[in-house]
């Protein structure tokens, strides 16, 4: 098309060139990320062509000869890019065909690169979402293994975090596990070939996964504030390897728990791309515009990220110590007031009213400065006739975790189950 | 437990009571949505206490019909709040006790509100999500039934705005019906009961509606600029019924697409809650804090949006008036420039080598300021003399669409298929 | 314009008007707290009109006798809506001309509703902006009073969560009080004449008022985040008051901070407003498109969140229970090990390497199970040389803080200070 | 502090160090974009030291001429990194410890990195905001030299995306000159030394950097929609340069508006980015986290980004060809309907009752089939008798943007006006 002479009004000068928008134009900084799936698809549709009738058997031939060179190329790092390379499909296409000649030039028969960036894009992320579960699964894994060795560790439970009831340490260690899934093969490859406008234009894959790995993210910054807290001086609950601490260049008794304050923050990071995604999507044209290739440098940057953190919450907490003294001596009577209240009724009394006679209970301690064990039986009665001696068996805090045998509770049986069906669920993903 | 004096230091006056804090605090201004599930659950809860034994069967039906009764009010709109119900757990209890006296105390037994909450949103989310497949597979049906009545039709197919290749019109109806579907019964529920505490904690249930509500908008907000670039003056393809027009209060010759405008900005709103949600969930302590509280009045309103929107949306498509004359005085031989190119590859050329050749024609065109079917064979032979007679074939709209017979092209068949597998799709879903 | 017979294909049955369309598109549900503000911007129209020769003194004053009436029933609670005033301006101008009869259709010359309602929402702006700023000052003010009067308390200084150095207890009440200020009037009316596409088109005032309360909500949650931790059994620095807490349905003892949770959690939900808008605003051809109608709700609703966020901290912390002897007990000698440093710094000895001798001192006390400061003289100068007998006056808490006189520190002068500046800044805002 | 033996539990080995953390933890991959303004933070520091008597003058000497040393190094590319310099500051002063031996262990009495970092940030966004500046005004001025250069051309202006009024090209290029400047210097160094716990906390300077960035992306946004939309075949009212559009790798006619998708679609990255550090900072506790570390990346990503845009704006603009022919006769008589209601009030009848006849005229002309301005007198005066042969006046195009003489008109005068005002802006900035 017909060049032109430049600048009419003010700016900078301009040319038929202008290399600030070459540079804003192309994506090979990034995009060459995928250059091995590029020649995977590129085979893929030789031989699609081939099949058509659109090439021949020696074409293709020759086609997937030269792309397995330009592979190895890339490979052993002996691909040289070109400035007009502005994409990997260019440099790809551009190299086959100083390899094979003028044949390269059917490869593309059919295909524009807004097709291909989205093959390519897909197979990259189905190879690279199987290694993120890997990598998820490897830190369930380290959770439940320390869950199963740990089991008998008692220590608060907290809601609000306030002091709630005596749990399991293995309790807390199971609760975050939930985490979710990244997107399977399934997901991605699904709608591709329904209506030709759509594939190039819907980004629903990788929103799909700028999502995930928010919401995955969400779960990692809660567990590493609940650590962060607990490994304060104050909770003292376990202490971070020294891998995953850093020191003070100022104040030299400090240790801190770099490694968890990074994994709370790369929630906003990760997040941040996803509503950038979002955001860029919003109000498009239909089909493909060339707002969608901000869609690569999203989906690397959180791989990235999700790869780092997921090994490194796998390293914190396989190296955790934990304190199991400062957990028992952190429980206290009055986190059994609960078990005072199913106490009475036991005896009959509707929970409602259990709970007041608790309450007044742990008021009456309070206000006399003794713990809520130490009432006397005379003085429980003068809060409830239901009161007998019997109630001293409450005071013990492996009988009030036992209590809670229903699926998801504290008792060992029910800690036990939740391990079998989470080592369960693992060994199905694997496969 | 003890009062106090209220304020210490500044300040406006505060007793033991602030109101601002106690409005701040109280759910039951949107909670009572709930009502219905939030009886159902107890319903079923009770149900659970007699078999565990906690319930005599006379208690529990005492407990049914007094929660039927509680049922009864709100449905007629007799509930009556107290000052005090501060939200609609508080308030059913509350109510239950007037009606059935102390017996009502005991159906709390083992259950915090912080658990019950959970198990009322899930219901209430299962059944609004029931609703809104309803309204999304309505959108969808009507979009596939204007696709297949208005087949025949052809318009430009665009990419980057620009003019492309020739479509039919059904193709870009079923471009954009790959809609995400909201999450289903099973995602739900599925997590619930395998830890207690991660059981009050996590609202990844609700994060992926928000979610999947904040992707579909995402769909509905391209397709509706679509629809207000083909309803310009400029564009003038489509024309929308008044019922989903305003006029101008300042200019008489106006007539605007404010549905299409409304559907569009939504995306952001929705969007909006998804984010706001996902930050208050960042680094929150594990369990239940009152932090959450902050879930349910963005499920509301997104529901109501997304309710709104797939109604209006269904609307307009319903009753779109298609121009078809208009569309086809758009289609413009230069359109047919890559048929043109692989005319060529027909010939033996390679694609790249015919895209060039293609490329020179268009150029020769606009120089010579004629339409790219109106270059003569001569002029034609003189960029290759692959061309003869037969490039004639080439300018024919109906024939050009009728090449693509790929899975999701643009054929009569691939249309027909495209239609019959969302047909089935829909199908499939309502069972 | 023309009606039309309704639906063509699938879909519910619309005919020419969608009553849910209609509700869609209204915004009187919630433009309705404009009406002050919209008879006050009709009053300065029509006096402008009558300036311009537009309307006669007489009809001026017909018009402005009128709007004072609506605005009368508007104060008085007896406007009475119709079904088709679709918003305010409607509402108003249809209630105008009952009472004045056809004059009434004068004042809307040259003047579409969307100048209208940016006029609006401008002065609504200007004067809610004016009411939260003096919310937030009367939340600093109940800091620095604070500040004033408990300067002599210490406790421990943290970051990353870990001990860090003495500090006052004044110090960290300062810490948070740098809040931006919600925008001023000049920034609201800046650009709006500049030109009159642009006016009705950008919503920059809107942005930003919504950014700089997510802005303050960040430091409004850190600070709820400190004190919900300081709160803790575990910290045990503050006890918060019973009005700003809440008791468990459940768990007879707990007492949780609700209030500063749900402070901290409307940083999600006021963000997550400033996130929909701009992804509202994103890609919106210039002038008004009905997109722009998402602006009031997200106003609304984010000044009635800070409107109670304000007032629920300034009451929490107005009647805060600090614990003085806890915050002591916390304090211990190694968060003095930078001073140890300092201490060699002043014999001499670089920084880095004072720091590492400080470190090692901390090591060897760790060691042997003792306190920093209970390391003999002998001891510590087998470390360094430079150690004598004066390093006993290390360990005073009340020293160390004395020490940093700079600009922001922790010295009892610069405290003051500090607190000096904030009231100057207090006294300047207010007038 | 001890080291230790590595993993308990599970998880893939890890010893005293692990090379994931190393690299996680590290900030020196991207903090080196610092090492001028650390630097020159560090030669202020150390005339603060000697000022307070802490470094010697011969030392405070040596420090400075250290640090030009490493200047220079940095600036020559001959600066060496270590594997443990992990981030600029521990570069910078091991290397300094290299020239100038142990006196520059004296240089980081009293400082934190954490005071360091912020110090250092706050430097280069100074920079970098004053160069940002400089492109914005680059980008001002080319649109006001156009707007003035291209006065007389009219076009049709749009709300809703239809016609609407006729307007100067040169009141669109104004329109969205009201871009927001980046923050100042003042803005920037306000609170530093206020509080020095908040000093190292706040990061309110990045925040409003990011904001600000994201505002200005959705003022460009919607240029570049506009200007896409007018470059459709459809509209066709501007032609962009070769040097900002990209062919088609499959179509050989297109033409594509590369530049302008790119610019609407970095709203969304750079949004990503401010919404990715508020969520980082929600809820953190006070003073510095590692957390805080996600800073730098966003500025220096948006900032990079925001370069890019404004240059690639300016150049798209300074060579954007205007089709002045086709937007002439884009104008239509229908749009004059305002004008002919305006007629109407000028012979006395109330706006909206004029409205109502303008309107009834286009629905005549529309049902004949004829140009507004076709209908006779007498068909005008069947609606209203105020019509007289006058009327002709009104259907003329530059007579009615002369009409609107009010600042912020469409008036040659207020068209000049508006230049004049922005150009002193400008020259205000500049100074």
């Amino acid at each position: 098309v017909a060049s032109e002479s430049g600048k009419l009004w003010g700016g900078r000068f301009v040319g038929a060139v202008d290399p600030i928008m070459e540079k804003f134009n192309a994506s090979i900084a990034y995009d060459r990320h995928l250059w091995e799936v590029d020649v995977q698809g590129s085979k893929a549709y030789s031989r699609g062509l081939e099949k058509a009738g659109l090439l021949t058997k020696a074409e293709m031939d020759q086609i997937l000869h030269g792309l397995d060179k330009v592979a190895e190329e890339w490979a052993q790092g002996t691909f040289k890019l070109n400035p007009n390379d502005e994409d990997i499909h260019t440099a790809n296409e551009r190299r086959l065909k100083e390899l094979i000649g003028e044949t390269a030039g059917k490869l593309h028969t059919g295909r524009s690169r807004n097709d291909q960036v989205v093959t390519d894009l897909r197979l990259w992320m189905r190879q690279n979402c199987s290694a993120l579960s890997a990598l998820l699964r490897e830190l369930i894994r380290t959770m439940v293994d320390r869950a199963e060795a740990e089991r008998d560790i008692l220590f608060p439970g907290y809601t609000h975090l306030q002091r709630a009831q005596p749990i399991r340490w293995s309790h807390w260690i199971l609760s975050p596990v939930a985490f979710p899934l990244p997107p399977g093969p399934e997901l991605n490859f699904g709608a591709v070939t329904l209506n030709s406008m759509d594939a190039t234009s819907e980004r629903d894959f990788v929103a799909e996964f700028l999502f995930w790995a928010s919401l995955c993210m969400t779960h990692l910054s809660r567990m590493a504030e609940d650590l962060i807290l607990y490994g304060t001086k104050e909770f003292n609950f376990v202490q971070l390897s020294d891998a995953y601490s850093t020191g003070s260049s100022l104040m030299p008794q400090k240790k801190n728990p770099d490694s968890l304050e990074l994994i709370r923050s790369k929630a906003g990071r990760v997040f941040g791309r996803c509503a950038g995604l979002l955001m860029t999507l919003k109000g498009l044209p239909s089909t493909y515009n060339k707002d969608l290739q901000e869609d690569k440098e999203a989906v690397f940057e959180v791989s990235d990220t999700m790869s780092a953190v997921l090994q490194v919450a796998t390293g914190v907490i396989s190296t955790l110590q934990v304190r199991r003294e400062n957990m028992a001596q952190a429980l206290s009577p009055d986190m059994l007031a609960t078990d005072l209240a199913y106490y009475l009724v036991r005896k009959g009394m509707p929970f409602r009213q259990a709970h007041e006679a608790s309450g007044k209970a742990v008021f009456m301690a309070e206000t006399k400065g003794v713990a809520l064990n130490q009432l006397s039986l005379q003085e429980l009665q003068n809060i409830s006739p239901l009161f007998s001696g019997d109630v001293s068996q409450v005071w013990d805090y492996s009988h009030s975790v036992e209590q809670y045998t229903a699926l998801g509770g504290t008792a060992r049986s029910s800690v036990d189950w939740q391990i079998a069906q989470v080592r369960a669920l693992l060994r199905a993903q694997q496969a």
